[in-house]
């Protein structure tokens, strides 16, 4: 046991993002969920003091200009966009998650069905599969994936003459063919926290002439994505897990580039016109990433999460990648020295290629384990039945919070099943 | 022009809301832009920075639960449902009034195709008319609304295999018939301050057997509205303009209680599941107002309008319509005795049955009036081409103050104009 204790100090004496906690506001506890919603970085409570009062209280309306209000959604967007690798551009922020999947969702379908009657509205005579032409009329969903995509892709579907097909991703290349418009998948699944195969399924996709929307909630933040890289078509996220924007932070949207002036959002807002001031009559979208915007941006929550993005600059990626995996590593290292064997087991695949930044652990009694964990110091979730859900964030996590949340679970689970 | 100063100060005295100037932060300048973004209540900033600072920076998750977090959708819209004419459990708190004028359209056009397969979507196969189901394929949009309920309204349209036939609210009447499936109307004109007959139409698009959706901007904290009394379908409303919930403050919908359990949203997430936590697959939507719940509620912005609203204790509806048409009636007596004959032409209209809460003046150079005016500290904004706007919110504007706007403008434009 003092192994891993001295161990845990020597691997943060040699951490070189360690530095980074104190720009955070911590407490004694060990904080493993940041996966659901970030720490407050200490550079909130000041910005955000100073949009109440100052911007707001005494600049008021001038503030759409003076303050930057009117251009937040894609000035943000692009402080965003190098941690998802995106050039400048690209990403817009703005609504919740839900809302950005719909968008994208039903821009990819249109897209898949560009030239052919974009969809059932604009075809209402074109009967089944008129909806996103060309014979496309099939939505594929990670059938693992975290609820309110499938629900919104359900509603993406019927609304765009669509049927829906629930595959995992390993299913997704077998499931492509001809029929296929679209293809939402999550990049680090929200329970099991396995990392899926950005770069292979996109270009599985591409093969099969669809497009990919890729949900990023609980990958952002926390290793390397490469959407430029790897071609992706559309990317939706949140930003209160490891970007920290605070609770229900606005979420973004993804186009590439040389799919903007193509892309059909379902929700064209006043703030996505080309001229959005010129209150005219007709629709004309603007071009670039603010065609993704909807209605006016929510300020205050907006300008939260540009203060705490602040925390990133001279921050690679890759950094952040290299201890995120460091860190599970070592609960993992860790865990199977303080649990008895047999208590329990990993959901999480042990292969790097495979881990995003959490460990997702199976018990009996998960929800009064996780419990007595909170009651003694380590705050981690429950995940109905029967998951006990660890995040690691890098930018706040050391390795001897990793040690002691280890020590407690098995302290608790010899406790409470021993 | 004394008689006018000392006429004022008479009603100042005798304004039984005087007092409520103190509740928010003013400065020296005549506030007249309230209709485009609220005064900063007192209570805010405190609010704010607790809410930051205790609730997310220390309580961190589970605020959700001991902050109320997770209830404040449905919570604070129980607190507007009063300020509409609403019972409680009918008004639900969330996105932008663009994304709530989609859900509440759809939504109606659902209704009224209800039986007949819901959307297009669903009935694929149905040809024209298979987006409403029962014939009923026609929307009716206020033309001379708020741009963005237009481009929202054309894209329900188009996803519900309907079209769009743009009226004016007075041409409403004659337009219904058997294919009218619903009507998007604006209570107030944004730009002339018009009030439109909401029991008068909403009777009429009942008649009709259509659904209505009024949009209550530019009236909801000016004026009564009844939603209930007159049995509205659905509605929808900012909460930035005349409820100084902050820059952009996230709006509401409305869903008349005997319309929740059809209400069919086309953004189904997971915060309107029966079940959010239980992360099904399958979607089951919740009884009651948060169906019209979507993704993970904006908790800063949302909070921010929570004690904004703490204002209207006690302050009832009727006082402050009464004191709004008290300081138009004084604004455009002051107009006509401060400013020279023939220079400005007012678009708002006499009667107090058709006047909301601001005054819309039109004049040559309207533009370059309004920066002057905003130089001598009178603060009201230019709508294109020609449209001086004024709002009155009767919460913090006196009479004193509207004395002084007009005096100044009198002054402006004998300067440019003269």
């Amino acid at each position: 046991m003092s192994e891993l204790i001295s161990r845990a100090a020597e691997l943060d004496a040699a951490d070189e993002l360690a530095g980074l906690r104190e720009k955070f506001v911590l407490d004694d506890a060990v904080y493993l969920d940041g996966n659901s919603l970030g720490a407050l970085p200490a550079a909130v409570p000041g910005r955000v003091d100073d949009v109440v009062r100052r911007q707001w209280g005494s600049l008021r309306i001038r503030s759409w200009d003076e303050s930057g209000w009117w251009t937040a959604p894609e000035r943000i967007g692009d402080r965003i966009a190098p941690l998802v690798g995106a050039a400048a551009g690209q990403v817009v922020v703005g609504d919740s998650t839900s809302v950005n999947v719909f968008k994208a969702l039903v821009g990819a379908v249109r897209l898949a069905g560009a030239g052919a009657g974009a969809d059932a509205g604009a075809d209402a005579g074109g009967g089944a599969g008129g909806g996103a032409g060309a014979g496309r009329d099939e939505i594929l969903v990670d059938a693992t994936t975290f609820p309110t995509d499938g629900y919104i892709a359900a509603s993406a579907a019927r609304m765009t003459g669509c049927s829906i097909r629930p595959v995992t991703p390993a299913e997704v290349p077998g499931a492509l063919g001809p029929r296929t418009a679209a293809v939402l998948l999550n990049h680090v699944d929200y329970r099991t926290g396995r990392l899926h195969d950005l770069p292979g399924l996109t270009a599985a996709v591409h093969e099969a002439g669809a497009y990919v929307v890729w949900d990023l909630c609980h990958s952002a933040g926390a290793l390397p994505v490469g959407l430029d890289q790897h071609g992706v078509d559309l990317a939706v996220g949140c930003t209160y897990k490891y970007l920290n924007g605070g609770p229900g932070s606005p979420a973004y949207l993804y186009v590439r580039r040389d799919l903007q002036s193509r892309f059909d959002s379902p929700l064209p807002g006043w703030n996505s016109h080309a001229e959005p001031f010129g209150m005219r009559s007709e629709y004309t979208p603007a071009s670039g990433a603010l065609r993704g915007r909807v209605g006016t941006p929510d300020i205050l929550s907006m300008l939260a999460l540009e203060a705490a993005l602040e925390v990133w600059d001279g921050v690679p990626v890759e950094s952040v990648r290299a201890k995120s995996l460091a860190l599970t590593d070592f609960f993992l290292e860790c865990v199977a020295s303080y649990v008895p064997e047999g208590l329990v087991e990993s959901l999480t695949p042990v292969a790097h290629a495979e881990r995003g930044s959490q460990v997702a652990l199976r018990c009996p009694d998960a929800g009064d384990v996780m419990k007595r964990l909170i009651e003694s110091g380590v705050v981690g979730d429950f995940r109905s039945p029967d998951v006990l859900r660890f995040g690691f964030t890098p930018l706040y996590v050391g390795f001897r919070d990793v040690e002691r949340a280890a020590r407690v679970l098995g302290d608790v689970l010899r406790g409470v099943l021993g």
